[in-house]
């Protein structure tokens, strides 16, 4: 199927010296072939047959945003644990919720997930969730894209990985068959954080990582507590015990990075790790402000995540990116502390790069997968039309998206999803809610 | 004309000993009589003459928002003066931009300001502006509510006050004469700072709004430079100038109060001065976090403002909700600091008190003017429909909101404004910022 998009406001890549510099927008159109964009500019080629013309005049054209962190079904959460301790929200709401969950519950939560990723211009996500073929059914059947991980925890005993550790992993592992539903869905091994995967059983997860040649997402560093155990009980930072484990010489996609040292910087610069921050997130469970600068300046490459609706509330990314790009000029006192430019490279090109999607998605580009949000500029966010990457940070709130295409497939048209029934979503997971009584 | 919403989920308020504790959802019927709240409650008053109906089944009815500071033209120069320092922000960009303003276009601003405030559930604003006539008649025309002030500059001379002052004190007296257009529009008087008012100049304008019963509004201690001045050049910080003066004797507003010390507090606490806090603009120019919890915690009355769209960069006041309810809690790592409750009062029933509107708007109640906005709750946003009140912060966006009801009319439907021509709007905001060369 031939899609052209004609006559629009494009957020196109900038190179220098082959490397992504900056994002500009140019009037332009683009013609979509199959799963790939197939053209950029003003003349169609003569061999490109157009099925479905979309008029691109007063429209802004950008690459779908790829949310990097998050647990997609604990959005049958939100709004349900809020300014409560850390250790309130997760034993007293958190835990006793989730062990009430079977697992077609999480396959609706993801499903909500997505309709709130979709309609605030998300084409891709990272998931770190527990409940398997949830997640991989929702994405496949929704036109989403995402790269899935099986949540891990365990430990080592005397016959080697406990329990825990080994029915996880074989989870892990089972549900990468889902591979076969769509090209769309990749996988991470996802062991959960230093504080509950042992040195043991983190280096088992690492040596598979490396045999299997899977990337890896984990959480690290997130809370003072969590450094301040791992100090007393190790005697090192819990990247420095990630480290150990062998998980930075594979791919890795390290969540949250709040509480770290300069030589855990230097760490992560020097293995290449990346790194994706929550900004929300981590205010919300008051863990503070994530070095970002100082992480951005040693060289590593920061993505942007939303980390779970429990925890946030909300999925929208254009809001995590407004968090990004306005809360480290408070904490530095300095207005060009993250500029919309830096920002909206953490939400496109950089998140597709931890995700191990370079060169798939994350800019528009002749060759990459059609993954884009088309905006509405006739709304006051997007007027007047000044500096538009300066109006994806600061003023859009994610509602002026009219239409999304992901994999060349339009999942959304003026607001309304095509790919599956959004009402259902609602209604279902309203029973699951009432059900497990989350509000009592 | 009687407005009926059936069957909806209502924010009401919560008063204990007569002082206003929170806020509560329940489910009933409002009924709206002319501009005022008529009823509440599931049985509709055999008086009572439903005009229109509308179903409040899946809805969320709230007090419309306050946007405490803003200044509504300044949308002209949304997204055009980004990641700078303050002194380039302001001498590089802004001034020569409002130098080439004629009063027309602050209309054309104001209106647009309006439309994103309504789109996004503001039915009241204040407004420190620089060409009179413009906001109240974008006000009047528009079916707004407004407390406007024309921004006083002015310093004492030999004879009195100088040209200056003179000028911009009369206008301001002039712009009152628009209460006649609509009573929906109150003035306060609006000396701009510290720093560009001086000593004389400020007690003259203390001493006339004393006189003439107005309420003040003014920008006090935003940067650190600001404070540095003044205190090598008085000795003394901006909020005891302002205190000499005699603003604090009157009905005030102070706008940022960022840098503010202990004792500051307690003379703002003292006098009753209401602080309306701006988290984007103070992050966004590099002035840091005010110390909300301290002020709140001296009794001080905290509104909520946007600041104009040249530092946000958008009007959207539930976006300031989130960041008022999230980055405290990352500033002293402490989930609990700023709950939902407390930022939800500060954009309602605070901003009401703060601009001389207590008992008039910013709750729902029988008697109140009815100033509502109904939001959708079939969105991913609010659902599930666990803690609304927490959702209004945390997830919320402002685009849930379907329709506007300011002083018992409808000015939204279905995201449609009923009460004036929004395309028009852009078209000529768009032809403003062409002549103007905002990006050149």
């Amino acid at each position: 199927m031939g899609i052209l998009i004609r006559d629009a406001n494009v957020v196109v890549p900038v190179y220098k010296a082959g490397v992504y510099e900056k994002s500009e927008v140019v009037n332009t159109s683009v013609g979509i072939l199959g799963k790939n964009i197939y053209f950029i500019g003003r003349d169609v080629p003569v061999d490109f047959t157009v099925d479905e013309e979309i008029n691109g005049k007063g429209k802004l054209v950008i690459p779908g945003l790829i949310n990097a962190h998050t647990h997609s079904y604990m959005s049958l959460f939100r709004n349900s644990a809020d300014d409560l301790t850390f250790m309130d929200w997760l034993f007293k709401r958190i835990d006793p919720l989730e062990g009430k969950l079977v697992p077609e519950d999480a396959y609706w939560g993801a499903k909500l997930a997505i309709i709130e990723m979709m309609k605030s211009g998300t084409t891709c996500f990272c998931d770190m969730q527990m409940h398997i073929h949830q997640t991989t059914k929702a994405v496949a059947e929704t036109g989403m894209r995402a790269v899935v991980g099986r949540g891990l925890v365990g430990a080592m005993e005397d016959g080697g990985v406990n329990e825990a550790g080994r029915v996880r992993m074989a989870e892990a592992f089972e549900e990468m068959n889902d591979r076969a539903l769509t090209d769309r869905l990749g996988f991470f091994l996802a062991p959960h954080a230093p504080y509950t995967c042992d040195p043991g059983f983190l280096k088992y997860v690492a040596d598979q990582a490396k045999e299997k040649e899977l990337g890896i997402t984990i959480h690290l560093s997130e809370s003072v507590s969590e450094c301040e155990n791992m100090a007393k009980d190790q005697g090192m930072t819990p990247i420095e015990y990630a480290d150990r484990a062998g998980c930075f010489d594979v791919h890795t996609l390290a969540a949250h990075c709040v509480q770290v040292t300069d030589s855990d910087i230097e760490l992560l610069a020097k293995k290449g790790v990346n790194v994706v921050s929550n900004p929300a997130s981590n205010m919300k469970l008051g863990n503070g402000f994530a070095p970002v600068k100082k992480m951005m300046d040693a060289g590593i490459n920061i993505a942007l995540g939303t980390d779970g609706a429990a925890s946030n509330n909300s999925l929208n990314l254009f809001h995590e990116l407004s968090l990004m790009t306005l809360i480290h000029k408070g904490v530095h006192k300095t207005p060009q502390c993250v500029s919309a430019q830096e920002g909206f490279a953490m939400a496109t090109v950089n998140g597709a790069k931890a995700l191990g999607l370079k060169g798939i998605t994350g800019t528009i580009e002749v060759g990459r997968r059609a993954d884009l949000a088309i905006l509405d500029m006739r709304t006051p966010s997007l007027t007047p039309a000044n500096d538009l990457i300066a109006a994806l940070s600061y003023s859009v709130n994610g509602s002026e998206v009219e239409s999304l295409i992901i994999d060349g497939i339009i999942t959304m048209k003026d607001r309304k999803i095509l790919t599956f029934d959004e009402n259902e979503v609602y209604d279902k997971v309203s029973q699951i809610v009432d059900r497990i009584g989350v509000m009592e």
